[in-house]
């Protein structure tokens, strides 16, 4: 039977959702994990493909299984075997064709911006430390000009060899909660390091280094140069995956 | 002069904030900070002794120096010669009389539980996980009974000598927000391990094992026994000291 499972981990130390040489990846924890409940080695399909650092409140993968437990007992068995960072929340059978990937219809990532004047150590794992202050209003007006079907080749990591990288952005949405400010940006696929150069590029329009009003002119440059920087990992997490 | 800072701090890797023998403790810590800054041996007074993993949003701590760096910028200076687990948030010349823990008027601590069925790797460090539901309901009816001045003996751990065991608790609020449970108290001073208690009582009565009714008399009893258990540090966090 195919086993569709819901993820939460914190991303801190790990290279990252895929098995990777030299270095420990959280497919290959949850795998042996697994291993050790079933005895079978298997392959796990997680939906996105998180970077080293990035973290995870609903990532979502899926694998095949011949074992007996009753699949609502199964976060129970393969949490017992997993360490505290990595927690399986959920799981459930599903039908054959079901591919974590490729079935996805969307994701939802949120990118935080800790914005004091002085770091917080609560918050340090898992979000991005910037001291000057950000006009919301003009990041808010900012991310309205990615909404909707564009190809955002400005927006993805150069040297980065996907075929097409045409992406709908279906939401982008600033808010501010107490000294964060959170990113929340669904669409129907990311290109590699897409929210996290969306991120910096809404950042640099915060801190008044960019005008919101030319985000549509860097979107049909297609120009990685004319985008923001590439903010850090720990700032970004997987937060929801929509079939 | 006297300097009062105001500090936060993940208490996960401390032995708390007091010097011991054999541990790492969070005052050592900021006093060599302070050392490198202005190579002096102070004694920093902190406001509250958080215990060991004991977390902070808003510990005070006080210190004499002839350091002639302007206060605004100390810290900066002294947050250079910290781990990003400690962080100066603020700094200022008080009067030399002023004591972060004798002139403290009130304290304000949370204690998070994380309800749901799986427990959170990205709330972890900053929480206790219970994963059966729990009545708020009743454990806002419950809390209403320890509001006041009443003796707490009840509610210390064994074995603490301190002369008088009562307490003023002006406020203490359960709050829910998403999957946390948010236990607020605000108290003119504190017992050793009074809100952690405080917390094991309440969470008791949510999961249904104690009846809110019985909350004055457990505190009438002065027993012990009669409360709750004593719930883990990590849950526990300084949030504030009123002066």
């Amino acid at each position: 039977m195919n086993v569709k499972i819901l993820l939460e981990y914190d991303g801190t130390n790990y290279s990252g959702w895929q098995r990777q040489k030299n270095a420990i990846a959280i497919q290959e924890v949850v795998e042996k994990a697994i291993f050790k409940v079933t005895g079978e080695k298997v392959n796990v399909i997680g939906a996105g493909r998180t970077d080293a650092g990035v973290h995870a409140r609903g990532q979502v993968a899926n694998f095949f299984t011949n074992c007996r437990i009753p699949v609502a007992r199964l976060p129970y068995a393969i949490n017992s075997h997993l360490p505290e960072d990595i927690v399986v929340k959920g799981a459930e059978v599903v039908p054959d064709d079901f591919h974590a990937r490729y079935s996805a219809k969307a994701k939802v990532y949120t990118y935080s911006i800790y914005n004091a004047p002085f770091p917080s150590p609560l918050l340090r794992r898992y979000s991005y430390f910037f001291p000057k202050p950000l006009n919301i209003e003009a990041m808010e007006r900012a991310a309205k000009a990615f909404i909707g079907v564009h190809d955002f080749a400005a927006f993805r990591a150069s040297g980065s060899s996907v075929k097409s990288s045409v992406r709908n952005i279906k939401r982008l949405e600033v808010k501010k909660q107490g000294d964060l400010v959170i990113i929340e940006v669904e669409a129907d696929g990311f290109l590699y390091n897409m929210v996290r150069i969306i991120a910096g590029t809404l950042l640099e329009v915060g801190a008044g280094k960019r005008d919101p009003e030319e985000i549509p002119s860097v979107i049909r440059s297609r120009d990685r140069e004319r985008a923001g920087v590439t903010l850090p990992a720990h700032g970004l997490c997987l937060e929801k995956v929509i079939y």
